[in-house]
């Protein structure tokens, strides 16, 4: 992509004059139509040391709105940040409905650096994985994600570099990496394009931008954001115009699928004295596992589902009973509250994921759209559907970045949960956990065992299996589960 | 305070178990109030290296309800919060209302490291004074700070240590300052009993845990907790009934204050041939103060209020045009949306405060409390007098850390207003800016001009002068506050 362009094209004074004035306005207009619209953009720029990354994102930020963007730099990225999987960088920097995030440089970052260094083949199709599903999962969230790469040649580079070296103020900012950069330009200029190529998604192609000519660069970038948003606003207000009143043609999938369920005997159980002697040395194993999962630097997390009154709650505290607070955190995941609806629905499990060496538990998480969201109709048909191949990407995206993935779904029968209702009620101090909505759950019993047995069967995958955990006896649960979690990490830690 | 602690403390087996489970039923309940009466809570822990503070944490948290609760270890600080003022790494761990935040260690570190490693005195009196006005300022606003302090003897944490250190999985964990510690047993006792005695503030008195004894320290945390939130829940509700319909009785502040605002000369202005001078001059000189901030590491806090039109935008574009993006930021601060409003008004301006080198230029900002939120009723009485006092505070907070931080209020005239209204009225790309709002604020112009009276005469002080500029001119404003930005800079930079 790099091969054919003209490097040479420049603008002169008057006609920039002339031109930016009206463009900016116009750039101004569909901001504030995009705004109303709720579209989410986020632009980014790559492109080679010194090609004026810095300028013309202050150019493009002064002729917008500063209530409604904002600027990240992840050139150097934080320690904190470096302990995560890269894309935690980019979902934490994720523009709301109606906010443009500008990133200087981006996920790109990481690919770039596996290129040039010759990372293992396997590395770098997980990154190239990683980056289409990313960019795919937001694109049909309605995510406008708008490329620019700024081209300069190795002469212009190099001429750059000495300008900046002789101020006095700047002089530090360029690096021995940056001289590289223009020592080996041709073999970053294959990798770029190479990079380019294989990422020029339909839904989010490149913008190649001429940068030697700051004037030219500057129109051509404001020129291509008015173009690129005109597209999508037209065709938001098409797609408006031609929704027949097709809201109400909900389809059902009437196909079942395996009754995953099904399998489990709900009557296994285990003696008092077992229990204690397990629990004991299971715990204790714990203990010292997540020491050392913590100077390994391997992160965990383990996902808990089930039915109301399965008894989530005692099962996570027997798990972290002995565990030192500073390295786990319990995370409950209830409705999206009105911030966290104005992005994509895994934001906020995205960012509450843990730091290398840490573990996050999740109290319900991100399967409720396929659950709760689904049965309850909170959200579209499109959405969940889509939800499954959403999620198999993100853990995807974890477990390539090292995550031990542990996900347990706690299953009791119709029978078991009615005692346990009613038991709650009459307890004085625990009648407070029972409320009008348990029981109107519990009336789609059906509805939600199907619902459970499709994300059984769609989101088992080998990297990320799901453990149906039988729940009718609470002490056998908890042996299981910790039994299972025991044998992962020390599997990993080996 | 460590003087006459009896650490041979003991609780047995039995008495332990009959206890416990009533206390933490107690302590269940009682959260659940406090989070009905949206009380925000601090636990914090202090004390000796292997007092315990892990695992007296983790049965702390079995005990309670994970939904409302989250635990903090701040025992390393991130690359991020170290280049930031001390406090800005636990406003960012601020509980919202109704939420509690444990935290393990906390801002007593940055003391008790001053107080060990004999920093200047000078730097002692600003940590101290920064953390009694941090905790004031939470108290007022109604969060319950509760301070535990975990004390074992001499012998006791040698013991501890060799223990951990024969384990095979935990033997990191001892490091050498924790050996340095016990070998100054009797030093640290003196600077932590001095430490505890200075900040035993009656709003958030320390809390001695004798911490021999894991089951002794268990119990005593858990019904010290209970009497804390007893009283504080008491007192609120007999605090709501005594309430006698006072609400209307609203006091306003007849007195006048200086009238700052009437020294000015609004007619100043420059021509347009000096003013295209200097704005090359003092932009170009900006570009190199701010990457010698950035290699020195000094933030820099720019602040804008000022009268509706006064031209605060077109005044920070000017001011930002040739900055480099990466390293400041325009925050532009509207009314607190329904996250901010949970927290202390101050949250979301800590939260934002620019990390070390780097610049945030706040147009409006934390002194809407004592001008549009008074004006409007937008907050008590209480609230708003209390302000000036905290933001002082909050202001000498930031400069006691070395941050820049320079107040510009832009002034015009009524009548300049109206021309300015009309004029973007009359504007078809203008008048978007333009709202029902803008004419309204305008016809309460006398009460607003009595606010920045008031907010001039109590805020400015030596560390953070206000600047009025007279903007009537809007090129003499511009240059006005490019000058003022660049002398500063310089200033500090020499």
């Amino acid at each position: 992509m790099l091969e054919k362009v003209d490097l040479k094209k420049r603008v002169d004074k008057s006609e920039y004059k002339q031109t930016i004035s009206q463009i900016n306005t116009k750039l101004g207009e569909l901001q504030r139509k995009a705004k109303d619209l709720k579209i989410p953009i986020i632009i980014l720029f790559e492109g080679w040391s010194a090609s004026g990354k810095g300028i013309l994102i202050n150019k493009l930020i002064l002729s917008m709105d500063p209530r409604g963007s904002k600027v990240w730099s992840t050139d150097k990225l934080t320690e904190e940040e470096k302990m995560h999987p890269f894309l935690w960088t980019y979902w934490n920097k994720l523009p709301s409905k109606g906010r443009i995030s500008i990133l200087n440089k981006s996920w790109y970052k990481e690919l770039l650096h596996s290129l040039i260094n010759n990372s293992s083949q396997k590395r770098i199709k997980n990154i190239y994985e990683d980056i289409s599903s990313y960019e795919k999962t937001l694109n049909e969230d309605g995510y406008l994600i708008i490329k620019f790469f700024l081209h300069i040649d190795k002469e212009e580079q190099k001429k750059r570099f000495k300008i900046i070296e002789d101020s006095h103020s700047m002089a530090w900012k360029v690096t021995e990496d940056d001289w590289k950069q223009n020592e080996d330009y041709d073999r970053y200029k294959k990798v770029f394009n190479d990079l380019l190529k294989n990422t020029n998604y339909k839904f989010s192609p490149w913008n190649i931008v001429e940068a030697e000519n700051k004037k030219y660069a500057t129109l051509k970038i404001s020129k291509t954001l008015v173009k690129i948003l005109e597209e999508k606003i037209d065709s938001i207000e098409k797609a408006r115009k031609d929704k027949v009143e097709e809201t109400s043609v909900k389809i059902e999938t009437k196909h079942k699928h395996p009754s995953e369920l099904s399998n489990y005997n709900l009557s296994l159980n285990i003696e008092k004295e077992e229990y204690s002697k397990q629990l004991h040395l299971y715990q204790k194993r714990l203990i010292d596992l997540q020491y050392m999962l913590y100077s390994k630097r391997i992160p965990v997390v383990i996902l808990y589902e089930g039915m109301d009154a399965a008894g989530k709650g005692g099962n996570i505290r027997r798990l972290t009973e002995h565990m030192d607070p500073r390295g786990y955190e319990v995370i409950p995941i209830s409705a999206p509250n009105i911030v966290e609806q104005e992005y994509h629905y895994l934001w906020r499990f995205w960012t509450k994921m843990p730091k290398d060496g840490h573990i996050s538990i999740f109290d319900r998480s991100w399967y409720g759209r396929v659950l709760v969201e689904k049965v309850e109709g909170f959200c579209s048909y499109e959405d969940w559907t889509r939800a499954y191949d959403e999620i198999n990407d993100m853990e995807k995206q974890l477990t390539n970045h090292g995550t031990i993935l542990l996900k347990f779904f706690l299953q009791i029968d119709k029978d078991e949960q009615f005692k346990r209702f009613k038991a709650r009620e009459d307890d004085p101090i625990k009648n407070w956990k029972i409320t009008e909505e348990d029981w109107r759950n519990r009336s789609k019993w059906e509805e939600y065992e199907n619902a459970i047995n499709e994300m059984l069967y769609k989101t088992s995958t080998e990297r990320a299996p799901w453990t149906v955990v039988e729940s009718t006896d609470k002490k056998y649960a908890r042996i299981k589960v910790l039994k299972k979690v025991v044998e992962a990490l020390e599997s990993k830690i080996k």
